[in-house]
């Protein structure tokens, strides 16, 4: 009764968009990040989920020749886009409601990897996690609850929110 | 150099305090949840992780059905305060110092597991995100990347911040 | 185009509930508050805001003679509702969906107040951010930018989202 | 006992850096923005708080003619250091350790502006909250509780603390 429908009833639903799909998708819809001479790419969708890898880019440097908090942020959001768009197809305007994000390590000046996972597919609402590590990622990122290794890599998490706006894609943030 | 020593010296640290251990150490710090009539149950201690459970009271039960947010929060806090101690120790008075919690799904009555992963072992911040599921949980509680299987049942996610004060014990919150 | 009707279109509108009427209301919806021997008192129900006093219980107190964690969460969620319910009545049934909370201070054993103001007032969500302070709580407790004096005596800082349910009252968390 | 000495012992302490000192030290601590063509102003810093101005820059619009959300946490977060900087001064290397920030309204293009105010300024832990505004401000953005107008405009509200690293300068992260 509380559950949700497209979420529990296609609890293994494969994505309704490619990568392929995605990436022609983010290409239109945000001209301006390619402009802006940044190169993020979709490098796998899945059910519920997604990996995306931005390029390093000089600008991101902080000192002491870290990743800016802002570009970690930048990745995390679209990352959590992709994986939305996955779920829930282009037609719907989904709109970030909130991030949460925790700053874990001083990522050195590299390639960073995001990989989303969504933990609620709600018909209004989705909630993703994001963990972001340096390319290359580890191994086993993710052990399961019980084994003792740690994604010793991660660094920067964050839990984001998005709106689905009702049927008529009217995009109300609210 | 921006390597944490207490994690990444030891990244399969076993904890330094038992699950018995531990439960003593709640039992005498915190008697007044005892004396509220709220069992919560230390599970499993394990290294950067732990798994605490949360018996039903009938005080929980919110309209519907369901159990209350605040209820959820506390085995959310107290069981990363279980996963803090098992890897620093009791001598470090740790105080959280934020938590974000997002509520997934409504759970039925009934006991609640949370699942705590440490994400970062700092010397003066620990980070971790605790995973609340309905008992029994689910098998395979958290797929790794790449697989399709979402945690069908997860309930409520949170991250939580907590500050370990200097050696000198001071406890001080900032 | 982006504003909210429900707010925008009545910046100052008047509570919708008074500050009895919301008070009968919880007594209704969560007689187990009572019955748990905490005292809760809806003080004052303004236009997009309301004050809400958690009185002291002795279960509340920590090692160090101050207030848990969860006891300020639960008073930091219930004001958030009242100040909801005074925006949007009580045919809706809304839910929380997220709260971040920062612990700032500890206070000393005795009443808190919260002070809850609401920032946005959409269709479907709701987001408002809590102050908490000890009880008496201070004579300008937040200046308007540009002063010098900080609020000295916050002792905790939340923002949280509720989602407001379909019209057909529904209640469904996503 | 639980009081932090740099706030309470000076409530009302005037910032260590005025407005210029700290606009030189971001244009020499990161050149990169400068760089990237975006134009960030530091209006004002004042105890416990500042405000800051990021001119609107084409590459921030987003399907709808609205800022991205990126930018505006980008905003946020430079803003939440100019706070710091003025509170705690240059020889300390504060990093961000987490931020939380709520998207409420679609802003219209045009410059934003970021209103700071810290609410725990420990020896460790600097915490602020701040709310984005589109330009130009609203005349009272804040009033005080118990007033009737809400800040109509605000676009986004953001929590963040920063890790302010021990005195001998290292500089890490937890």
């Amino acid at each position: 009764m509380n559950r949700e429908p497209s979420n529990n009833g296609t609890p293994k639903a494969q994505p309704v968009m490619t990568r392929e799909e995605i990436a022609a998708f983010l290409a239109r819809a945000f001209p301006e990040i390619a402009a802006s001479g940044r190169v993020l790419t979709v490098e796998e969708v899945r059910p519920l989920g997604a990996r995306v890898r931005m390029a390093f880019v000089a600008t991101d440097i902080r000192p002491g020749g870290t990743i800016s908090g802002p570009a970690m942020f930048l990745l995390a959001d679209l990352a959590m886009f992709v994986a939305v768009l996955g779920a829930v197809g282009p037609q719907a305007l989904a709109v970030t409601t909130s991030i949460t994000i925790n700053f874990l390590r001083r990522p050195s000046p590299g390639d960073l990897i995001a990989e989303v996972r969504l933990i609620k597919l709600g018909r209004r609402l989705v909630v993703g996690e994001i963990a972001l590590y340096p390319e290359p990622p580890p191994e086993s990122s993710e052990p399961p609850p019980g084994t003792s290794q740690p994604p010793p890599e991660m660094v920067a998490h964050a839990t984001a929110t998005y709106s689905i706006p009702p049927g008529d894609g009217g995009g109300n943030m609210g």
